[in-house]
């Protein structure tokens, strides 16, 4: 979505990517040294992390503002914390998820787990994989909010930018924990927990946290409230039509199994709609068939009008968040240049689209 | 050791106590509401946070040192997250170890894991278990941050105890990588590689960063230097003794299962310490016993002065740790009243008298 929009800030995208792979060269054979595991664990956490798509270092940018040009600072220190926070929530989520593979590459505890079966033949080396990731995860979100603290801004915003990242960090622990739960057998998620779910989740950890961030990093306090906003908006509505999209898109576009949410009993905002208007179970009976459950469970969703609604929710959200955009700051609005508003109005765009490219 | 020892400080440890079971019982309902799970889980780590023998908080308040009957103030609060962070390490180590019980009672994973196995017939209970004490133990390390980044102190203070706190969450981490990788089969730790672990895990993480930061905290960063100094020959004072204690006391006294570190292979200052001397294989074949196996290897490591050197030594630690504690600040001690001394002097005492009080 991003690379393709945020152009004039992607000099400071590769900044931030370019000094936390060398943050990581520095760290990883220091490590290896000692433990050729942990060494091992870093260096994934390291590929993850400058990797991706890097949406929340674009966002930092996009909301701090530089001039094209201007020399490399707190923001791209920040924008790596961001990506390296990311990384960290990425390993634990697939150990959490018992998913072996993320981006098409062995997860971080499926190639520890196999080393220690090969090299040591570990009978226990599924539960030591597991320790080594966890391990990994928290310390990738102590690395990132130790970057934060010596980004080398004045103290008054280094403590600012703690206390935004370790909420932000702390919303998406309980977004974690909130999906593991509503994953147990018997548990019903009441009414509203999804979309509080996807606000912690989505919307406050990879859109509101990064763009306040830039906004605090550049020193325009006053833009945090308006930025929030827009993210909080982006970020319901990137959420929405991820939801449509894991239905309606073949997995190989969407990058999940379709039918994955639903025979897992995650609480999506599609299904709290669905739930709303009665058709849930019928969509649930319909993802357990043998003969072409996705067509049917699409049909349902189509016909009772739930994709509609949700897509029109969606754009609901995306509209809502380009007209703060398209505000000037005396009128509700961020003080940013033309570029940045361009480019953020770029990604409202994008997801309205539902392009994921 | 320092419930007996610290009493002019006992006051403000206490109130770090008081202060963060107040934060967790804020947060635990609000948590419990959306799930019940996490919330139980919040409320298992703050038991751990608040039970203990808060060593990490009350050498934070000894090194701020401020006299007694002064209000609460910033080094309550980091002397509250120090106990925070440590309660979020056991829970992460008790997952590692598949230690099932803590402090006699059963450890996060173990609670969630039977729970979610009674109410809900969850078939990969100890998958699940697992999941919420690790998110749990990095919600506390995130939240610890959090606490210090909120503590009340001007910002430039702020910014130095994050840098310290994280440092310090990043031994802890590193010292618990080395010792899951020392544990694997095959593997022999270099020489040099137990007293490294031992100055992360021990050192650095229970003594030098909390007395480092009861000066930060305080205004005196004159006196960080000489602090962490004393602390790493306290934590390394400790660690002999406690490598001591679990092969010469029994069960009930020390804790430990007195061969668990031999039996496990776990890189040990005492494991070094006799295989230098070239007696550690017959410790460990001696372990492998069926008719006593503790007494052999007590009387190997008797026989060849292991224990002897060892707990020479472990006092050569404590009598540095003294002189530093002894000197003015003229002669490169710290700048401490007298009843600040007397305490860390106590520590250093208890350390020397084997007590685990």
């Amino acid at each position: 979505m991003e690379s393709s929009v945020a152009s004039p800030f992607a000099a400071r995208t590769a900044a931030s990517v370019a000094f936390l792979a060398a943050a990581l060269d520095r760290r990883i054979p220091v490590l290896a040294e000692l433990d050729p595991e942990a060494g091992l664990a870093v260096e994934k956490v390291g590929e993850l992390a400058c990797g991706g798509k890097h949406i929340r270092a674009t966002l930092v940018h996009v909301a701090a503002d530089r001039p094209a040009g201007d020399p490399p600072r707190e923001d791209v220190v920040v924008g790596a914390a961001f990506d390296l926070m990311h990384a960290g929530f990425l390993v634990l989520d697939d150990v959490i998820d018992r998913d072996d593979f993320r981006r098409g590459k062995p997860a971080l505890h499926a190639v520890i787990r196999d080393r220690a079966h090969r090299l040591h033949g570990l009978d226990s080396a599924g539960h030591h994989g597991n320790s080594v990731a966890a391990l990994a995860g928290c310390a990738a979100l102590n690395s990132a909010i130790r970057m934060v603290a010596g980004c080398g801004a004045d103290s008054g915003t280094v403590r600012d930018l703690v206390l935004l990242v370790t909420a932000c960090a702390n919303d998406s622990i309980t977004g974690e924990f909130l999906d593991i739960h509503h994953s147990l057998p018997g548990v019903e998620p009441s009414p509203g927990t999804a979309e509080y779910a996807t606000e912690l989740k989505t919307a406050a950890y990879t859109f509101q946290a990064p763009l306040a961030a830039g906004a605090i990093v550049a020193g325009r306090r006053g833009d945090v409230r308006t930025l929030s906003e827009i993210g909080r908006h982006l970020g319901l509505a990137y959420q929405l039509g991820d939801d449509i999209n894991s239905i309606t898109q073949n997995k190989d576009e969407s990058g999940k199994d379709p039918l994955g949410d639903i025979l897992h009993a995650r609480a999506t905002l599609l299904q709290e709609h669905a739930s709303r208007i009665g058709v849930w179970d019928s969509v649930v009976a319909a993802a357990h068939e043998t003969d072409d459950p996705r067509g049917k469970v699409e049909k349902i969703l189509l016909d009772s009008g739930t994709i509609a609604a949700v897509t029109g929710l969606r754009d609901e959200h995306v509209r809502r968040a380009e007209q703060l955009i398209a505000s000037g700051p005396d009128h509700g609005g961020p003080a940013l240049s033309r570029p940045a508003r361009d480019s953020l109005a770029a990604v409202a765009a994008a997801i309205r689209g539902h392009s994921n490219a």
